[in-house]
């Protein structure tokens, strides 16, 4: 099996790992993107080469890079992604292959995630998967036997960008309704701050000290697991819509597994639950009878996964079978 | 190129071809689905019969059938298609492969007219080409890289079954608001139903001679070329949902093609400006703008170069590559 340096980043956090089909060692580091290009990939560099140290591999045959979207995959650059200020036209794919003499291979973060789910994870074994990235936003993957669905220019599988309701929020895209301006953690989070001037009773007040500002989905969780009616009728909303959306995927896509990750379903069966009945009750029934809704296997890590198998498969040539 | 007999069963009428990668000629029949099964059949053979007769094939390679679903692709049969009362469980495919000595190769009608239209029509060299048929119902189908993406249960790309509204009109997939419900020929015509009650004055009662029950999509869509604006809001109204549904297919499956066929898209621009505008103003701007939205090139015939197509791709042995 080839020897495989993987590559995770996200705003957040970012890993280096050793992958040959298994994921050997990784390790983590806080991204810190207000230090810039330079001094987030030298911190990255250095974290690939220790992870190449511990497993003993002192050369490469490829490297699998997941990296926010906007992207191009041919020219293995990073264009400008929103949550990455000053990352403009970045060769992050070219400056790998120099430091660690292997041909990169870049996607997308909510593709790699797809794949490592669907090829190691959660979808193990299924025709198709699709996965969703509910977090800040909501981002998806299509995997078909195996392969990435790009789409013709590269975009496919917007899920949160199906309109569900045309008098909705509006979106960060510009339009209204859309999945990701009703259940997305951003969304969760104004909902709840909406609801919150209105309910000087609410245990989410104490739970952010009387800063309505700080309110976050994590927080509206917290406090609806201590059965807070309003931040679990926030969850039950975000719930239905969601599981709308699901039920749209499973009719246009006809997956045998949708896998549900991000930080958002942290939150378990209180946004859970809700999805899946909706889901099950509104998608056609004969394509609800064969699909299950799952939470994703490997929890932030399936990134890592989709980005070792990215680069399997573009050292076998297949990344543009789809 | 191999010889194939091409097959289109519709509802209302069915097709015989002769097809070596152009359509060399072809017959057509009234289906009479109520004649049975049996007699729809004999007279379909007879119809091949003297297409081959016409192109002097005495021996054919393989066949290939367009029909309407639900159907068992592995098995060859129709399996009770709601417009086709008694076809339950039609061994269609073993019953021509026994008259024509050729191996059948079958899909549903959407699949195979999207596929017709994908390689040889409209959307002739593009990668990701998805098909919408606006017709009584809704259907759809997506091609890539010029093959049908069939889903994990064969189901897949039920265009006509996204959820547009939750609390749109009900659907007959037991739903509500779903883009069939609201732009279909059905939904058109029950729309101007409603409508016409109150408006004693509006030319479509004259086409329609007073029988409101006698209002269909293609007289609605007369009354509005005349101007009547009834008729002409009706079609607006579709034009918007059909616009919204194609926004989010662009979304999902960033195709560089879409493509619009059924007879309701005989209305023409009645339709299609509207739906075009919403689609290209609520799709996101960077899948907007690779995409094409255009009628199908073969009007009623995309299914016959479809059933072909499936034979050329089953005789190569590439039909389960997605």
């Amino acid at each position: 099996m080839p020897r495989i340096l993987a590559i995770d980043i996200g705003g957040t956090r970012m890993r280096a790992g050793a992958f040959d089909g298994e994921l050997l060692t990784q390790e983590v580091l806080a991204t810190e993107v207000e230090r810039g290009p330079e001094d987030v990939i030298k911190r990255l560099i250095q974290a690939s080469q220790e992870v190449l140290r511990k497993v003993g591999w002192e050369k490469i045959d490829g490297i699998g890079m997941a990296v926010p979207g906007p992207l191009d995959r041919v020219k293995k650059t990073i264009n400008s992604p929103p949550n990455m200020p000053g990352w403009d036209n970045i060769p992050i794919g070219e400056i790998f292959e120099e430091e660690f003499s292997a041909p990169a291979f870049i996607d997308n973060d909510a593709n790699a995630a797809a794949l490592g789910e669907a090829v190691y994870g959660a979808g193990k074994g299924a025709s198709v998967v699709t996965y969703f990235t509910v977090s800040t936003g909501i981002g998806g993957g299509c995997v078909i036997k195996g392969h990435i669905f790009h789409g013709a220019g590269d975009n496919a599988a917007e899920f949160g960008h199906q309109k569900l309701d045309p008098f909705g929020p509006p979106c960060g895209c510009g339009g209204r309704g859309c999945l990701e301006a009703l259940a997305s953690g951003t969304a969760i989070a104004k909902k709840a701050k909406e609801l919150l001037i209105h309910n000087p009773q609410s245990l989410l007040w104490q739970i952010v000290r009387g800063d309505i500002e700080k309110v976050s989905a994590k927080y509206v969780a917290q406090a609806a697991s201590q059965g807070d009616a309003l931040s679990l009728r926030v969850f039950q909303e975000a719930g239905f819509w969601l599981g709308l959306g699901i039920a749209n995927i499973i009719n246009l896509f006809n997956p045998k597994v949708v896998i549900l990750g991000g930080g958002v379903i942290n939150a378990g069966e209180l946004i859970l639950k809700p999805a899946r009945e909706i889901a099950f009750q509104k998608a056609i029934p004969q394509l609800a009878s064969i699909v299950e809704i799952t939470p994703a296997q490997f929890g932030e890590l399936p990134g890592l996964y989709g980005a070792g198998e990215v680069a399997l498969q573009g050292l076998r040539g297949e990344l543009d079978i789809l």
